[in-house]
């Protein structure tokens, strides 16, 4: 069965590869359109799995992601198809032209990478982001929900399939969506058919894909994110970013585990004290080192817990930060090298020669100067909708929009030529080599 | 051991990572300067590996791979590695620049992977070529080579190594040169350190490694190519480009395993035994379908065979290939985004909609028309060196040199800035998102 599937996601991205920017797009419009016609049947279907989750007694957060009624997720969520169809058409984007010879020219074109499998938890307007992400980047998917979002994924499901075949150009089979549990790991190994997976959901979640599949992932596991108080750092400000950082949404992968501080600052109980008191007055608990205890004095003990060796190797995803002194920049770099998830790292300072060392030497995908690392996002770097944060080193890295979801190919356009004409290949040719304007490029 | 191998290339990444491109590139000159000088101990054991070669009964293909002394091979390994020194700096060119808000900058600079583990099987040269790229592009490498050119590693690596330590700022670890064969398979488990691996050799070798490691890979197990030649098509080209495909270096990845005919071609008796002949002449082995047996006549039976189930999946790199008639360029199309192994493909037409069809449907790293396929090279392309030719459909693509050692940051600049403030984070201040030119920034 999951070869089936993979397989005819394979050749509906044959298809779906040779539309044009006009036919996916409106086959956004079309899907957009009949799930606002199925507004109710949709948030009826919704109300089921809030129902369910209760019975079910699922966490308070699941349930409230789960909500698509509230908060103006549903016109969100509709509005964000549009918003994709209206991007530019990212395909066939002429990203090198070179003449190789005369009559002889290499051109490097963007195209779609083919079929991806999307596997979520719950938030139901993943359905709809990665349709439309999906669709205009020209590849196929075959998405996952999980359990909790069963009776919201069914309906808009039928939707998007049903709107696919009847009144679109996009092969129906392009979008598939599996309702039942089991596919997944027959799915995972169709390495032959599908090109990457993309989880979305918890650590655990993204481990276990991570080792059972040959299929490149995209995502992260980990959101270990940094950030480092410099001896030069304007107090204030570094109190209003790791404030930021840590609680403005503690689940996010890009909310802040750890925070370094500069030996100067940590051995000064005044200054010390008080950019701790202020995690501690947002209801942070640190999990601070001996020379961190040593200094802070007059702060609710309350919060204040001792760092252990898992401390400064550990996602909390809550209120809970570990505190370290560091004895330099080149200290604090070394520390976050080690014992980052590679994600995002801030460094907090006024001096422009400590901060573009910090910034040359991070191996992060982001690297921030005085600002939180909740900037992490899709959205807020003005991508549009997002399909996740990667802190993969090869392909996309960071936020991912709709460029982390494309390939590219070359196209050799000639006229008879051949190798055993030039140097290299047995004759006596020389390559020209010569760049073209790729606005000049016309196909 | 592997790990330690590959715990200090990822601390010497750390520190190769901020040097500048004239640290790097003066690198490569004292590389070359060393190479050169010791050009005479480098050909003797270069010559003591043949000798064992002869001795071992290795193919003669494996022997003169090994050779450096002939074809100005040696001097041609020295001036890659000055013309990779010459290259422009591939570290920290911004890709994209935009405006988040007053004070709040986002960049996109390239940067270097981290650290590669290259594997490969003769070809002593490609030491010099890896080590030139791995540091222009601000990576560490591990190096492994086959036994089969043993001595000439040896004597290079500690060529390479004495230098990088004792006259350059490229720390010496960066580039580790494994001569023991037992290493690579503890190599292979070290996904923490080790971010690329790039096999360069046969097939098997390439399967094995990708069986073996949880480790991206980059390269290509098979290149099956294939060249259609439709209705259309400029017979007088396509005999050339054909015969060329197949015949100018038929080991070689880009070589042309199979023959695609349009049926009224392949119908057409004159046409296709002059087809077929002009492959025989070359003393290929066209192994044919029956409707094309029926069809050529006068031909030198001693290179006729049947085509088997298994001709259309074989990678040949010999003096053979499978032919068959095709009904259309759709029916082309289909059989080979079916059996190809996206590597390279061409179509000999006459005709511009009918490859343009072809080149924006088939999903291959390359897709040539009216051209031989053995261009698929990064030489040819202009790249300069290269690294491999990549059948991935993420990450780099094709040819690889340079960029495809290249991954990127994002770079947040602030001056306090969080997320709380705007709109999505609980604010209300509403993003800019406007883009820079990226020709005018200045970090």
């Amino acid at each position: 069965m999951a070869e089936i599937i993979a397989r005819e996601a394979a050749e509906a991205f044959a298809s779906l590869k040779t539309l044009s920017n006009t036919q996916r797009s409106s086959a956004l419009q079309k899907i957009h359109d009949a799930l606002y016609v199925k507004k109710d049947e949709i948030l009826a279907a919704n109300q089921l799995d809030m129902t369910n989750a209760v019975d079910n007694k699922l966490s308070s957060t699941l349930v409230k992601r789960l909500d698509l009624s509230t908060g103006g997720k549903f016109d969100a969520m509709l509005s964000g198809i549009l918003d994709v169809a209206q991007l530019p058409d990212p395909v066939g984007k002429c990203t090198l032209a070179r003449k190789l010879d005369e009559g002889l020219n290499l051109y490097r074109l963007t195209a779609p990478i083919g079929v991806l499998l999307i596997i979520f938890e719950s938030r139901p307007e993943v359905i709809a982001n990665i349709t439309a992400l999906a669709i205009k980047s020209g590849n196929a998917a075959i998405l996952k929900g999980g359990k909790e979002s069963y009776e919201t994924f069914k309906v808009m499901s039928d939707i998007v399939n049903s709107t696919l075949q009847q009144e679109t150009d996009v092969p129906g089979k392009a979008i598939q969506l599996i309702q039942s549990r089991d596919e997944v790991s027959g799915l995972l190994s169709q390495d032959r058919y599908i090109d990457l997976v993309i989880p979305r959901g918890s650590n655990a979640l993204v481990r276990n894909i991570k080792e059972n599949t040959k299929i490149p992932v995209l995502g992260h596991a980990d959101g270990i994110c940094s950030i480092y108080v410099d001896s030069e750092a304007d107090l204030s400000k570094a109190k209003k970013i790791v404030v930021d950082s840590k609680t403005n949404y503690p689940a996010g992968c890009n909310a802040a585990e750890q925070l370094l501080i500069h030996q100067s600052i940590a051995q000064d109980s005044t200054k010390v004290s008080s950019l701790i008191n202020s995690l501690i007055e947002a209801k942070v608990t640190v999990h601070v080192t001996p020379e961190i205890k040593a200094q802070i004095s007059g702060l609710n003990q309350e919060f204040i817990v001792d760092a252990d060796g898992e401390s400064f190797d550990t996602e909390f995803l809550s209120f809970d930060i570990a505190v370290k002194s560091v004895s330099s920049v080149a200290d604090a770099i070394k520390h976050i090298n080690t014992h980052s998830s590679k994600h995002t790292e801030a460094i907090i300072t006024e001096n422009k020669d400590t901060a573009d060392l910090f910034l040359k030497s991070i191996d992060s995908a982001g690297i921030y100067w005085n600002c939180s690392t909740r900037f992490a996002d899709g959205f807020r770097y003005g991508f549009g909708t997002e399909v996740g944060i990667s802190t993969n080193k090869i392909h996309a890295r960071g936020p991912v929009g709709l460029e982390g979801l494309m390939s590219y190919q070359y196209q050799l356009r000639g006229d008879g030529h051949i190798v055993g004409e030039y140097v290299g290949g047995g004759g006596k040719k020389v390559f020209v080599h010569e760049d073209l304007n790729i606005n000049d490029v016309k196909l």
